[in-house]
């Protein structure tokens, strides 16, 4: 499907503040951007890097006043989340280097700490694709999803301690559940369509049977598989490695965001008429 | 300055032939991109990475058939290329570890076979950038610049045989000459506002008094400097690194490519209203 | 000073079990690798890799019995540690980009909940150099150094609570309290000559002033300054990045583990006669 | 096999100059460190970095007068050279992203003039390894190897005009032809048991069949196949990229240079006495 996504960010700067910000889709095995606005008003110099984990960040100094970044795109992306029932978890000595990294434990994800627990919720499972499908399963079921009520990021542990969270919060257990199994899985922020309500969303990938299979516990699934209309925007370890915009110095919180999906409903050919 | 750049490209395919193309430009010190197309017909799978040089490549298959890729961006970019007389030559050692390989002999600029011919342009100059700019004067002044002439690349010694060349010859040129001095040169290819014909085109920037510096042999300079409208796509050791497109088996030629970069005479307040 | 350094990990294996090691110091800055040995009883292959922090990793399975790994290294390194008062805080805009990874809350430095305090143990410091230092003057005074007492694995929140750690915990501390002040903080892994009692040792450096320094609060310093013999083997956000083994599947413990930091009497001139 | 390679490389300095070395064999898929030694004479502060293909790079400044670098290792190596006659040709959709560069035309090795030779060499072979062996096959009969008659490096067309070389040469030659034909080939430098007359040594490798395969058509060949006894120091597109040193500034040749690959006795129960 084609879908239009938006994201305006409107701050209120006080001093110049330094900001990293992380909203640009990358064209990749699930998605392929077909167009892309971003644009800073007031206009500043910004300057790209690519992080560790792929992801394309932009360095900025907002200047005093109001600053806006616009951000939209049009993407081509799965009708459906590819599924696998059945992939074969991929030992150790077999996983790519690239890889690696998502099985450590990082700030929100104490892999660590869940060893026993993702032992207990997927006993009986065969080892890959359907030991994370019962790890979904589980966090959908145990887990109160509670878009909105968060503000403050709490940890996988805090959110298995108090059995609600935002999309970030079921991701992060799941993350440390898989990890814990020596499952690679690692944090998806970006956009969904028709997410009730809109705005950002956050879900995240794990990595059996050879690739990364999306899952996401936020959603209702049925025996017809999951929708999908899913966009990401950045990976990385956990929502530490993810923010949509990293500000430095006294906190600028935005005095609006708003976010936006809608289904598209021009041809492939007509888009190039452009 | 904004620009809006287009370049589309159109294949004639007759068996399914693998491509690597490198046509998005990144925002950067010295441009800004606020809107970006990207397209490709028909839609096929294509997968980004991002090379040794920092450019984001696409790869896919085109099937038989036509094929069309699509470009198109909307560009700040400086009104004038920066010059800085006397920005100083860097020490080897101080150098940062990114530059290194841009001190290399590569394909098309074997820069071990210039080191006596740099030392007599330059003679005289202070080291640094007045070298490149020494380098580049002489290019412009013995180098006959006969834009589209040229099909088959050839490299530096080549081209400082035969006295003439398109932007890319004059370029390698100028590269093999820093390096052979030990400054740091690359290759960039882009688009530039006001190049008559229009096509795409190459430059070539030195890394002198701690950045890179945009030279271009095949533009007139005067009292008051060198125009800018410079953007930039790829960069590279050489042409060898920067090809918008990289095909694989029988040969395909476009059968069509058109390129154009026009003037906006929008403000930066009314693109954000769009 | 020269140090040889050594570290014997001896293993009983029971099934094959993949390892991941990071055990080779690299020379650098601050040290330089004159001899180093790296054996692995019974030889199986290894694959090295370099990770985001750009540490040698090397990738194994270890089979089933007794499993010897050891390692040995020639190094000169620092009579003391540099230390730098009044150092200036680096303004973000101005950090090197390989640094801001450093700046984001990780598994066992939980930045994020640590600002009021850091600023509280800071207030009326210089920004920079004199920040790390008071922060590591706070650790060495509130923060009992027991080593060998933990085994788990704790956070810098953790640490805090109970007011006591090994050198992994209280660089955690250090780090999570350096990160909250926006200062680039980072673990470091390796060998101190004449700790007490003699282990693999942590530490950690914070960026400021345009370079990383040392700091160590398990160590104490003098009126003369704080005294060197560091050989660092591994760099991280914390524990989590700079296990110097890490084995998936059932857990194995080392059976035994023994190492060793000796001064070293020869002089430069007869090294090279060997 | 256990090798045990040295390399001394002796200089005399005139003025401070900055050096490039590229001297540490690093631990792979065929080889493996056990120990290694790596000392200047005078020690002088150096920087190791990773260039673009994985090589461990040393930056120093050497002073004024006698400069000795003295390497040496003990190597576990292959005792025979891997084959596999018709292992197959990878499409380059299914090359891995970090081969890609070593499909390029490059300084010593310009693919683009070969792609009509590299047909008729390889006429009637199975796509894949078959073809370069028939390259280094043809190299072997019709390039005269030289041993140290050349200095100057040339490159693959011009090695292929006069019909001799070093190994150096021989081996841009059948990297050209492989790159002409999509296979990606890379220059390899290093150490080989029982070379004559010994000396550092070059040899490439291929891609095919998922992985890369050693070949060097300097070496006879017998129906039982090549020997093995090679030790990797460094991976390049060619010569340009894998200079063991790299000296900046007037021309400083060794003085000296002296290379020994000695076949070691021990077992590894013994050396891990040592």
């Amino acid at each position: 499907m084609w879908l239009r996504t938006r994201c305006d960010l409107s701050f209120e700067i006080e001093i110049p503040t330094p900001f990293v910000l992380m909203l640009r889709p990358r064209s990749g095995a699930q998605q392929w951007i077909a167009k892309e606005e971003y644009q800073l008003v007031p206009r500043v110099p910004a300057f790209e890097f690519t992080d560790d984990y792929g992801n394309l960040c932009q360095r900025l100094i907002a200047p005093p006043g109001p600053f806006l970044v616009h951000t939209a795109a049009e993407v081509n992306t799965a009708d459906g989340v590819d599924r696998d029932v059945g992939a074969p978890f991929v030992e150790i000595q077999h996983l790519p280097n690239f890889t690696l990294k998502y099985l450590l434990p990082s700030r929100f994800c104490e892999s660590d700490r869940f060893g026993q627990m993702a032992m207990t919720l997927t006993d009986g499972q065969l080892l890959g694709y359907d030991q994370v499908a019962a790890i979904e399963a589980w966090l959908r079921e145990n887990i109160s999803y509670e878009p909105g009520r968060s503000v403050i990021p709490v940890s996988a542990v805090e959110v298995n301690l108090r059995q609600w969270g935002v999309c970030r919060d079921l991701s992060h257990l799941g993350i440390a559940l898989c990890r814990s199994l020596s499952i690679p899985a690692r944090m998806v922020v970006g956009y969904l369509y028709n997410l009730q309500p809109m705005d950002m969303h956050a879900w995240f990938e794990a990595f059996v049977g050879g690739r990364w299979y999306t899952f996401d516990a936020t959603q209702k699934t049925s025996e017809v598989g999951v929708h999908g209309g899913y966009v990401a925007i950045g990976y990385g370890r956990d929502a530490a490695d993810v923010a949509v915009y990293n500000q430095f110095g006294p906190s600028v919180f935005p005095s609006a965001h708003r976010v936006s999906v809608e289904l598209m409903t021009v041809t492939d050919e007509k888009m190039t008429k452009s």
